[in-house]
């Protein structure tokens, strides 16, 4: 699972060389104080470096270039075991500038989000564009798109759609199967992908899946989990094989939560990611940067922590050629000016000292998905409510959880029409198709957004990513999608009539075609327009895009309907 | 690295159906204490399993077939992580027969021994060889034959010629990379294999090698070593990432010196292999069960020694689908009634309870290199040893160590030749090609061998197992060598001018025909007629097999002469 790339001719002469000391090494960072990751030492020591590869520790080396390394640590370079790069709202390029002068200098990746809008093609940009980064962008093949039955989405990849992509020197395996219902029911569509990748890494996603159910899922060569969110959980899970994927984006954070399963005997099975995160929490937090600081501050100690997020992360995906700071390794380094605060001076990735200027040499792929948005305009009468009696179910959002409550309320009821129930936070919510498949709304109630007179309406909307607005009344859900649809995509706030905030994501709906310095105020422009309106959850339309998820528990909305995610079925 | 056979149609189906408790598993293991090898606890479970898989921990089970597992211990199969099985002087068969029922069920063979004679021959038949055995025996790619261009081996393997069986479901990558020398000194040969295997798993090899130049080797991409002696050899190897393959092997006896460096934290880093072991050993002390007792006695707690044995040694290999019991992995599993003592109870191997009964079922390949001998009669005059003066080299054989010193000694000259010096307990050792391809005899004296009036004659003689002979005098040796070539190889012991003790190894001049007891009997008479001759080594051909080794230090003899191995030369 290693890059096999042919070498080029003449360098293992020059590793052997330099690391000999015939002659001089091409980079060599002096004097640094190396975390060992396998014995618990703290030395100082030379770091040698031949092209992209470690070549020589632990002795005196000189080097072409030096790098001064007194009174800073050396890591290897971090490794995002899970992240869907859509979720910062930037393009890969712009995702790597920002998270790789942190400290992350391998992402694994699941274009998960961009393959519902565009299918293969949403992997075809990602492996372009991994090919192009600065950091080694790893792309797993998304395996469950779409995610459900319960849903259009904009494609559908079967295991010979992704079987092709497996030889591609990027690709690791197959993504987080989401699917873990179907992997019960044995449905034939993910079977057939359980057998295509049968021996191959096959990511999980198994929140709260436990006992003999927990043992089919696994059973099926799954190996790993970034869905657990509860201590008891994480040691059943350990308990039975998984590789741990200790998560902290920007709604689920689950690092303090999980930092006691994350001891010296369990370190090689527990690794960092970070899922979803947005540009605001990188800049502001930081990436896995932030995470290990948090583990370390919940008790962690710093030599795990650093396990964690190095290598055990590269062992548990078959990366056996990174990780540790040693000959023979590819040179990721991080350099830290303080180990416990994880104070990243300098980074090192595959043997080059990551400087911003390089970032604008990449020849990036150009933007794609930027005709997304196949969707009509809509009128106020689109969302009417009509039901059967005042009592319905209502989506309860939990503050800092994706789970939701699966709650029973009983609404104002008027002329055979359910409606908002504004005294106690219950708004409208409709999920419209957006694909061109068909014209699909799906309509329900959801409480805990706290708006008392507007719409947010979202065209990143989990997993298949149709539109996804949530108002106070139906003209003014009809004035946010409208308006979203003119923007190409993205997120729009409406308040009082007007629209009071937006942020495009042109590509594909999910990704913005800017800067992300310019997403970043973009977004917190964005925020306080959100909480001008009453909103006091941190992300609004985080929340909001994952309400059509209906692979976590318990109510979620599609288009086609509520969804009891537990019976895994439409709500009457 | 996993096997990726094609699933059967219905095994994921099965597995999901049992694992969830809507069929009986197909075995059951019932009330077992599983030692878990990610957390350390001890907890009572069953072990439910399809076919070769386990699929269900944790969880109250019902099976088809049910073992009774309580009162006993469940740790997962153990892993010879290196070994030449040829050593065994059995055939794969045999070896599968008698390690198996001792908890070994994976072993990773280097079938460099045979390889040395038959060539490519020799690796075709340990592929075919793993694919009847009931273990899982895994061949790696003999690297070094030759090992050296200071003697001349039955065949030569160039990177070209191993290419072709890097598919084979079989074979993990190349085997232990000997000529770490060529390395050091970018020899064209050994770099072109280097090359062809870059990124693949190479094992490697590297006796007393440091600071720098152990930089060097490891930055070709060279993962482990078995060859580690002390524990500041230890430490300096994990330091630099080596995976420690601690040896148990019958003159090479690693554990309890090593036993320190395997601690709580490294053990992830660190496994046990056998590398050379005799039956005799095996049918006394164990295999690697007597490898994790001794680590214990030596003070590693079992938790870190049982990791080392098996969940270490797979994922130090790529071999993702063992070395823990938990659903999804293979389902090997070695039943303790002792977990200090490592008392081996019941083996499941592959999912099948291992039974004396299903060995004869296997449908093992004939046998190979039987006409290996190309040797012609021999006389005393052979063995004569003109020198320039009385003083010469000796190599001095250490007890229980195939290191040797090198010794300076002033020998008894007499008419232009030197001789042995029996006070002195020195003799004179001979090498002769046996390939067919020269008949070149290196001649030179030896120390420590305590024969009063004999010589001993081998066939196994490493890395080209031409014949090796010592002996107080000519004749002797003479004669030693000569039954040696009508037996179509083995080992010939000699004292008072007849042959006394004996033993057949017809296969390429390495292996028995007969089964490992019979072996056993013959190496029992074959010790007491050495004995009797005043040898007090405890394997006196094994150390003799090793002195024509010019790859491990100091001083050693091949068909060429004798070799300075820190010169890498000839010695005049």
């Amino acid at each position: 699972m290693e890059t096999k790339a042919k070498l080029p001719p003449g360098f293992l002469e020059r590793c052997i060389d330099q690391a000999i000391g015939r002659t001089q090494a091409d980079l060599v960072i002096k004097g640094a104080s190396i975390l060992n990751l396998i014995t618990g030492e703290i030395a100082v020591s030379d770091i040698a470096i031949t092209g992209n590869r470690i070549i020589g520790t632990y002795e005196s080396y000189q080097g072409v270039r030096e790098i001064d390394g007194r009174g800073l640590f050396a890591v290897p370079g971090f490794i995002d075991t899970h992240v869907h790069c859509e979720s910062t709202l930037v393009a890969p390029g712009e995702f790597d500038r920002i998270v790789l002068p942190r400290g992350t200098t391998t992402a694994i990746c699941d274009p998960h989000e961009i393959c519902n809008v565009l299918g293969a093609q949403g992997l075809a940009y990602f492996t372009q564009s991994a090919e192009a980064l600065a950091m080694d962008l790893r792309v797993q093949l998304s395996s469950c798109v779409p995610a459900t039955g319960l849903e259009t989405s904009g494609a559908e990849l079967r295991a010979g759609d992704l079987l092709p992509f497996l030889s591609h020197p990027k690709v690791l395996g197959l993504a987080e199967f989401m699917n873990f219902p179907g992997v019960l029911h044995k449905d034939p569509v993910v079977m057939e992908k359980l057998y295509a990748f049968a021996g191959e890494h096959i990511d999980g996603h198994a929140p709260k899946l436990s006992g003999r159910e927990l043992n089919a899922y696994l059973s099926c060569g799954i190996r790993n989990c970034h869905e657990t969110t509860s201590l008891p959980e994480a040691w059943e899970k350990l308990r039975k094989g998984v590789h741990l994927l200790i998560r902290e984006g920007t709604v689920t954070r689950d690092v303090t939560t999980l930092s006691p399963a994350l001891t010296p005997e369990t370190s090689l099975n527990c690794s960092f990611c970070t899922d979803d995160r947005n540009p605001l929490d990188i800049f502001t937090e930081g990436h896995l940067d932030y995470s290990v600081r948090k583990a370390i501050a919940s008790g962690v100690a710093p030599l795990h922590a650093y396990r964690a997020v190095s290598y055990a992360a590269a062992r548990g995906f078959g990366l056996r050629d990174r990780g540790l700071i040693a000959p023979g390794q590819r040179a990721d380094i991080v350099l830290l000016e303080d180990l416990e605060a994880c104070a990243v001076k300098r980074v090192i990735a595959g043997g080059r000292l990551v400087e911003e200027i390089d970032f604008a040499a990449r020849a990036l792929p150009g933007f794609v998905g930027l005709e997304s948005m196949k969707l009509e305009k809509v009128s106020p009468e689109d969302f009417r409510t009509p039901g059967t009696g005042p009592t319905t179910a209502v989506i309860g959002i939990l503050r800092d959880k994706i789970v939701t409550e699966h709650l029973t309320m009983t609404l104002p009821y008027r002329n055979g029409e359910r409606l908002p129930d504004l005294a106690n936070d219950v708004l409208k919510i409709a999920v419209l198709a957006r694909h061109g498949k068909n014209r699909n709304i799906g309509r329900g109630f959801v409480k805990g957004f706290g708006l008392k007179n507007g719409a947010l309406a979202s065209s990143v909307g989990h997993d298949s990513h149709n539109v996804c607005v949530a108002g106070t009344d139906d003209a003014q859900m009809a004035l946010a999608v409208n308006r979203l649809v003119e923007l190409g995509g993205g997120f729009v706030a409406v308040a009082n009539g007007q629209v009071v905030g937006e942020l495009p994501l042109k590509m594909a709906g999910l990704m913005s075609v800017k800067s992300a310095e310019a997403v970043r105020e973009e977004l917190i422009a964005l925020r306080a327009a959100t909480r001008a309106m009453g909103c006091e959850l941190a992300e609004p339309f985080l929340h909001l895009a994952f309400l059509p998820l209906p692979v976590i528990p318990h109510l979620k909305i599609t288009d086609m309907g509520v969804v009891d995610v537990d019976k895994f079925a439409l709500v009457d």
